[in-house]
């Protein structure tokens, strides 16, 4: 059982009817009803007072899902350090899609976190690269989405410690779509299936991913808060 | 409750006494002791059928440690062929102390794992250098073994994956002494501590870093065994 | 100026019509010709003595590349003992196309090196995914190959230090075609392009990521050649 | 012939005697000292307009040095965009001993950087634990300090790409002394030695370090300045 919050922008659903047809209550809702049977699932949006990310929220969270897109630098820095300050005590971080533009993803990475885009609606078959990673467990050789946004290399982020996923395009490119990094005592996963419209989410192999993700990144038993103290 | 088996090379404590006043059942009894009230630990010996690693023990394996020291010639190629497979498939595998230098182990690696030594019965201190690793749970900052063999850099083996413990040797030297590595579907820790004379496989700390390590090896639940089959 | 050896098994095209017809001079003497303006190039093939890797050539190779493919298990085992040890003492190794299975790349990766293939004929494209490596200098943001065969994932590596390429194929896989590792002092590229009868080899872009990666895995002036020598 | 800029927050020299003594022209004039015979190099200054730090002065300087300690939050973050918009273009940089905490670094490294440290005046021995590794290029097994400010682990960066370096100091500590990453284009080495009154940097190895590292650093010839951009 690990403490997860999902974090959504949540303004593309309350602008788009397209959007709010594929995630009427919400990307976050989806992902959280992905999350449900088997952790304690809570929420919080951009809105929300301290973008419903207090410290109280944070403390108390085993690993933080991202999605954000338009909004970015509406992010306050004070929550951004906040964040940022929980993953290095250990909290999980997995950042999802256009959430490789995210401040705190940038913040963790340290790098531009650019990469190539077209908004085509092509087929993209995810290839399980690393087939004995927690977060490849139970998946088959690949997965396919039959309609996405391509996101095309280079994807300008740290080498990561283990590929999980390496993505194929119909319109021709291919994308390291599952990095997984540790920074400080925490561990990170960038997951980069999920787009407004198509309902990427209610897939049954990306919310498995979804899940074994949130299991991996979760901090073991009994681990520090702290690193590098004063001697 | 992670199926282990101890394979212990058993010639020093037959050959030595003072070997067999610090370890009188063999350096694999001892080891299985630390790990036996968790786990369900078998163990196996140079100069049995198969050095006792038949394919039906390997099967039953989810980790294999290994202790050798002045025979690893005498391990024939086709047990080192399984292990080899095994790994590859899942099998965690943890070489300890003079292991570096085991077949098994330098099959997996690629390199020559060779390193520099002196016999003093020096202090040595292992520093935690990654406080949030799974190995690294329930330790202080480091743990300080009185008297040991000085191991020293450079220590030629593929850059870890991560690099849990460095350690400090009275004489002036360092070396990294646990190393985390992928191979295939399996996980590899090399621990440098241990020798066949100095008890340290009766240090406290150290039984923490085995059954740690034992934990971190293990395979996960319904991974696949296979890789790369033909299309 | 890199002192070259191009090895070549030299089989399919003594054997084959239509491999003499792509390659009437053996894939070898392509490849040298790629890169004997600005480096001093030999060759060896398998039916050599010794398959033309003495000790005194190998001694004289600063960077050897590898085409293998139908007799991998002809290359006998002390030919790949000195290779490996030249390797760890600053040797630079490129291992080309189906030379993932040759014996001294699987003895410095440590891993079965598997993969999924299909005689298609399709079109790969090669994707720079690390721009700023050597290996890439020069290059355009993909190379495009009209008639291949196909690799596919997973493909049972350790995670490389660097991916420099990783390939799109049109029948709908990708494949990590451009990786980077260091063993002991030597550095090693795999490069996944090349094949007996499509003419990968007279490709401009191919050769020149063959003269980068050259220059790439040549060792620093004065390196050491030894690693680990007893205190 | 590299374009170099050593920076310098330049305090200490002016406020304290024995700082002046140690480096009478400030730690930016040795270590420049130390790279001019080779490269073309100028230097910079925290109280200088921009910090000395321009669009031009960045533009024409292929590796960066850096050297700050107690007026870390005195640089300016337009500045520290600039520089680290460079470094992901392809410029090399090399941060100073206690430049772990300086802002570009910190923003490079994505976490807090954090370590132990004593004043004591403590013997430090570097080990060289990649000898093939051309920051190491023509230096002995080890580089004994008499005097030095020990650092100790747990260093909170990520796991480098290479490790060069690692320190044994007098007093039972390690770390992490040589560490060598890549982000975006650009090469970075985290380089321990350097105080401000032991004067490390008049000591020749330490001098050969530095030659070395500015030459690993330095971009390669024609590479990309731009990463990611648009489709």
């Amino acid at each position: 059982m690990v403490d997860v919050t999902v974090w959504n922008e949540f303004r593309h659903e309350r602008e788009d009817e397209a959007v709010a047809a594929a995630y009427p209550d919400g990307i976050h809702e989806t992902i959280a009803d992905a999350l449900d049977d088997e952790h304690d699932v809570g929420t919080a949006t951009l809105d929300e007072l301290d973008h419903g990310l207090t410290d109280d929220v944070l403390e108390a969270t085993d690993v933080l899902l991202w999605w954000g897109h338009e909004a970015h630098d509406e992010v306050t820095d004070s929550v951004v350090d906040r964040v940022h300050d929980r993953v290095l005590e250990g909290m999980g971080f997995i950042a999802l899609h256009s959430s490789h533009y995210a401040k705190p993803f940038k913040r963790l990475m340290g790098t531009s976190c650019s990469l190539q885009y077209r908004e085509d609606g092509g087929t993209e078959r995810l290839w399980v690269v690393d087939p004995g990673h927690p977060i490849a467990d139970g998946l088959d050789g690949s997965i396919e989405l039959p309609e996405t946004e391509m996101y095309g290399e280079p994807f300008d982020v740290p080498e990561p410690d283990r590929q999980v996923f390496i993505s194929w395009f119909e319109g021709g490119e291919v994308f390291r779509s599952g990095c997984c990094y540790r920074r400080g005592n925490g561990r990170i996963f960038y997951f980069r299936p999920g787009h407004e419209t198509y309902p990427i989410y209610e897939h049954a192999a990306i919310r498995r991913v979804l899940r074994n993700a949130v299991e991996w990144a979760s901090p073991p038993e009994g681990s520090p808060r702290t690193f590098g103290e004063r001697t």
